[in-house]
């Protein structure tokens, strides 16, 4: 068997031209969707990171304003900015870039973003309404990977779903989006004994360590949809996943390469959720207008 | 093998009267603990569980009020009565019982109590403070189980748990209490295929799906630790679990018994909740005064 791939840019390029058409619908109702992106000092990944947000929200239409703040800005005055773009009705979404500076705690300046303009979801509330089983707002990455499930038309219902790893913003909110949509889900992480036994067993198997090439072609069941949320840079300095791609190509049915598979997707489903803001907006001022 | 029981009653009962304890410092400041508890209608086994939580009070020490409201109030009533209590500064934990009549939004309800009084752990806030392993409330009856690992010394990091339902008051939460405690969770349900490939391979079984004897003794892997949330009357009118009691106590080392198990374990976490939500209140207090 070798691996037929999901195509992170191409179904991102689908998502962003769809989207295209939402905005120009917001825009004939006088709505320009706009993100707001705040970046706190120099890291290097955080700032390429920011410059494909902004690429992407240009193409789609999407308005965005870049907040670069010293390194040393204080808490008090991150989260009077924060509320600032709160309080500003032309924005639909805030996005705060982490990690964040020491000085600042960040579940502080997490929780101070105002729920309904949460573009990265990753608000507590937010997170409490996804593992409810009633989402307001997805974080991306877990969201861009359900995507791949909806666009290639991969069964989840009673699929055996193996996650490694379990992040804040990609295993758990992956577990319960993949138990919201009826998969068997087992998260694993660096205190799971056996985890090839895990592994082995999976339908779907979600790899988000942050170890090069950690899954490899023994610990994948033939057949299996491979989903590779890694971002590691190998000895040779070459972008890798946490799969050791060419091997686990050769037993699973999917697999998405990287790059080009989970990266691209993450982004275009921030710009969705900030376009689905705009018009969540729209609804509620037509609502108000309506009851009088 | 004859499993050992896990007894909820005596477990229960020490809990309590480390709770007392607490309660005498707590009114030697002057605090009096107060648990409100809010029932809509006449359902039977809610009139049950509300007593059970009354008689639990009374011996720790804790203030209970009983706000008795008809089936017919209407959604907007029984808001502005949780708000009421809201700001009852001698008010530490509100509790709405659940189910509510058809009229009145669920979710809105326990959206809009306090999340500092949420003494069930339902708010949205809570369960997503929960999920990122920073809780602030935990759900009674999954914060139960998590009690008897603690003091029956049971292992949790590496084991392999396994959840049969998915429920938001006892599968999911219990499935992030898990995870935080370093054990590999697998939550299984209703959708899930070869449920029993999945039961036979837990270190510690979780039954939470509220059909009698649904687990029985070839389901379990000797030597496993299981618990049984279930609560059900079977033909003969007798409460029984979700577990076939005698087979699988003949294969299981540890297990809980129904009635005297997961039940007293619920409401003893109830008034734990309620009191530290009563010492919370003193340190901010203090901290108040402190600055000045």
């Amino acid at each position: 068997m070798v691996a037929k791939l999901l195509d992170g840019k191409k179904v991102a390029k689908e998502i962003r031209d769809a989207l295209k058409k939402r905005v120009e619908e917001l825009h004939k109702k006088g709505i320009r969707p706009k993100l707001v992106v705040i970046l706190v000092g120099e890291d290097g990944a955080s700032k390429v990171y920011v410059r494909n947000k902004h690429r992407a929200a240009e193409k789609i239409g999407i308005e965005t304003a870049d907040v670069k703040l010293p390194q040393d800005i204080t808490e008090k005055e991150l989260l009077s900015i924060v509320k600032k773009y709160n309080e500003d009705d032309s924005v639909h979404g805030i996005l705060v870039q982490l990690p964040l500076p020491a000085q600042i705690n960040e579940e502080k300046v997490t929780c101070a973003i105002a729920p309904e303009k949460d573009v990265d979801g990753f608000h507590p509330i937010n997170i409490g309404h996804l593992f409810m089983n009633a989402p307001r707002s997805l974080p991306c990455t877990p969201h861009g990977i359900m995507k791949f499930f909806e666009k290639y038309d991969l069964p989840l219902a009673g699929q055996n779903v193996v996650i490694v790893g379990r992040s804040n913003i990609v295993g758990r909110p992956l577990a319960a989006l993949m138990l919201n949509h009826d998969a068997t889900v087992t998260v694993t992480h660096s205190k799971t004994k056996n985890l090839a036994q895990f592994t082995r067993q999976a339908d779907i198997l979600i790899a988000a360590v942050g170890r090069a090439d950690f899954i490899k072609r023994e610990d994948v069941k033939p057949g299996a949809v491979v989903i590779d949320v890694g971002m590691n840079r190998n000895a040779d300095g070459k972008l890798v996943g946490d799969v050791a791609q060419q091997g686990v190509s050769e037993v699973a049915s999917y697999i998405t390469p990287v790059p080009g598979g989970v990266g691209p997707m993450t982004i275009a489903m921030l710009m969705e959720q900030t376009v689905e803001f705009a018009e969540r907006g729209v609804q509620i001022a037509n609502r108000k207008v309506s009851h009088g």
